[in-house]
């Protein structure tokens, strides 16, 4: 059994950052508020699907809004252990343990956040195995689980209970309340037991996320070049394959926060050829050089800074920035034919197929 | 104890409509699907607020939305009663009885539909003794009862159960998420035991309703001039003071549905001077002739057309109609300085004050 203390926290939120290709919130304030949360409360436990019991209740916990609203209106403390009390309350049960929904700089950080002051453990795992824009595009609808009933919570403390037998239709709901609650609502939802968990859910992405950060850590402190480093890692992991797409500098960025998410085109221009675009919905969806395509969803796009590999969010994107393109072979839970109709390229309205990105140039 | 049947149907509709001030939704669908619940499952008992037991757990039932989409997005049948399911599941506790939220064509219907459904009574009292477009513009918040938890239903089956404590914001969540519900959604809100009701409903609200519809039936039955008989009858209720303010021909009409409700203008001309412009949210809110204000909220402004005096709702409205309006004086619990702080010009963003009807020319 796996506590996680203070000094895992800044892995944690750095490799969530990396595995939230863009989106998943900024890891700021939610590793403060964690922090302050074990510093109060002690370390928090960590199970493997594996050591869960089958009946055990767990929630999947984090925030639903726009990243872009997320870095300017702070969480209100009580606003994510609210989403889940919420739940609890409407089930007549409490929570055994609660997981991630995807793994992302806040997303990832949250339900550790929560855990810490209900005095609960957290599951390493999630249901995306990166992050993705819209709360169907997990592992957990795809196999079979469902969404409803959730919670959403508001810094006022309003608590909203939805049941809906359709997540996509949950979400297109939630996304309406999001937006009314400030685009910035925490979530807990698909309520399953511990059986249906190991079924559903996406295994041992938090501790991924903590091997990430501290690969990336390691090469800053050996002042090593960090890229190759991190590509020899995943190559060991069920992510495989890992390469750097391009390197550049921001020369072109449009972003809105629309429909409650953040929406937009980055830019990247250098020497190696024609620029590099890339789409996002919170999280980059695609990279494209020259008309070509280099990475789709659900396989990964990631944009670091060139000088210290530091994991960029599409809200923290700047005019300017040197940055170097990553792109990561998703695992094969998230290719199958029923994960690509959810959050493959069709997910979002793009008319590609989806290639591995091991097989594009 | 009264039973509501068949042959009520007609006047309480009428009525309401009237009592709707352009708004609380058409009747036609809502009392098709009610004849249909009676038919099925027989007469349904009406209780005074009196007959209530103190610890009897009444619900506030009706439709949230805008009525220019009720008119072509018809209600499911099993709607309505999925959102009292819902807070009955919620809470734990089946309601004893359910009351309108405001009179109106539809919504004055519902509460009947539900109950006929359900096999459950139905109370003689609403929260608005007319409509409003706000949820939180009922006596029961202005006297101390708070709207949750409370359920609203799509036409899926899709439920959501709201806990806010403060009305006005449940309202502006509420509306967000009827706009995705389609702008039609069923509620039952206001969980409340029969010793608040006592204190915080508009009581003989449903019987006024019959009690109009039948004079107006009445009149028409004679062949006789509709208004006059309706002000001698109204002059002996709480509504008190009632007059024609006008008569002419609809020769503008702006409206739009946003927002959630249905917003616009309509101007009315005749002989007698300037044209009339009534202003809505749903409702009717204010008439003013020449710049010079006829009628305001919360007093009553009805418009009607001239030779059948029928309760004109605003997404019935046209071109070229003929129509009578006319002002009825809002009761005293209704005009107090707590009441008109929610529901009186100010509520609507209106920098006129309140003149009660009966001191404006």
């Amino acid at each position: 059994m796996i506590k996680i203390g203070l000094d895992d926290l800044e892995d944690l939120a750095l490799g969530a950052t990396f595995l939230g290709t863009g989106g998943g919130g900024d890891p700021y304030i939610a590793t403060l508020m964690t922090r302050r949360a074990i510093e109060t409360h002690g370390p928090v436990t960590m199970l493997t699907l594996d050591e869960l019991a089958d009946d055990d209740l767990v929630f999947a916990c984090g925030n639903l809004g726009a990243p872009t609203v997320a870095i300017e209106k702070i969480m209100g403390i009580d606003q994510p252990p609210a989403a889940v009390l919420a739940l609890e309350k409407h089930l007549g049960r409490r929570a055994d343990a609660l997981m991630a929904f995807e793994a992302g700089g806040s997303n990832s950080m949250m339900p550790l956040y929560i855990a810490a002051t209900l005095g609960k453990p957290i599951v390493d795992a999630d249901g995306m195995g990166r992050a993705f824009p819209e709360m169907q595009m997990v592992t957990f609808s795809i196999y079979g689980a469902s969404g409803s009933p959730f919670a959403l919570a508001s810094e006022h403390g309003d608590t909203v209970i939805l049941d809906i037998d359709d997540d996509k239709r949950a979400e297109y709901l939630a996304r309406g309340i999001a937006i009314r609650m400030g685009a910035r609502s925490a979530k807990a939802s698909y309520p399953m037991d511990g059986k249906t968990a190991r079924r559903v859910a996406i295994p041992g992405t938090t501790s991924l996320c903590q091997a990430i950060g501290a690969n990336l850590r390691q090469s800053r402190a050996q002042n090593r070049e960090p890229f190759a480093a991190l590509i020899e890692m995943l190559s060991g992991t069920h992510y495989g394959h890992a390469k750097v797409l391009y390197a550049g500098k921001v020369t072109d960025l449009s972003r809105e926060t629309r429909d409650g998410w953040a929406m937009g085109k980055v830019v990247i221009a250098g020497d190696d050829g024609a620029p590099l675009e890339i789409q996002f919905q919170n999280e980059f969806l695609s990279a494209r050089q020259g008309g070509s395509l280099r990475a789709i969803v659900p396989d990964l796009v990631c944009i670091l800074d060139s000088e210290m590999a530091q994991p960029i969010t599409t809200e923290r994107l700047r005019y300017g920035q040197r940055v170097t393109v990553m792109a990561v072979s998703a695992p094969p839970i998230m290719r199958t034919e029923a994960a690509l109709a959810v959050f493959g390229p069709a997910g979002f309205g793009m008319e590609d197929n989806f290639v591995p990105v091991e097989d594009l140039e």
